[in-house]
């Protein structure tokens, strides 16, 4: 786990990332978030996260997910900054490397974008 | 309107941005989604998002959300931005730039980040 996920996963949700809608983050909140929102904000990782989301049970062989029109390395150096923001963990099975999408970071990352009541309304 | 705001606008939730967990994104959904994400991926970003979507209507004079820290071209810069990526449109009313979450976006986003059922389960 990275310092981050633990960060994140010794949170619950509402702790770790108010609604954005609910009040403003704190520098230290803001930090923790902006670093997960960075790791997605990149079309080549958003599309390897995806990847690997949709798999069955969320986990996906690093030989399922490489065809994204960019070389081997670049596969890999996208898949330590995902793991390095905490959304994704992995673990080496004989020759292939899983990588499995963290669920309680998905969900930490949903809340921040679920509109509150009171927006909900506005909207 | 952003030309990244029309795309969005103009597409339902759904077919704008599947839930990540649903299937994997096209390049060009990957494209027009990472955007966003990056847009968010600044803690200083981050903090002046969340101080115009807390603000009561979703909307905050540029006086009220200034205080982040940072020299007020800066700020001026992240909101730029914010708006560039389609999640946030301004008005000037008399002396102030008013800024305002784009609800149509916030929901993509949320929706993007929100677990399948399937996946749900494993979770």
């Amino acid at each position: 786990m990275s310092k981050l996920q633990e960060k994140v996963a010794a949170l619950p949700a509402e702790r770790c990332c108010p609604a954005l809608t609910e009040r403003e983050l704190t520098a230290e909140e803001a930090e923790l978030t902006a670093a997960m929102f960075k790791a997605l904000g990149d079309p080549v990782r958003l599309r390897l996260f995806s990847k690997v989301a949709s798999h069955p049970d969320s986990e996906a062989c690093v030989c399922d997910i490489a065809d994204v029109g960019v070389s081997q390395p670049t596969v890999s150096h996208h898949l330590k900054k995902l793991k390095e923001a905490g959304l994704l963990t992995s673990e080496r099975r004989g020759t292939w490397v899983y990588y499995r999408v963290e669920p309680s970071v998905l969900a930490a990352m949903g809340h921040l974008l679920t509109p509150t009541p009171a927006s909900a309304q506005v909207a």
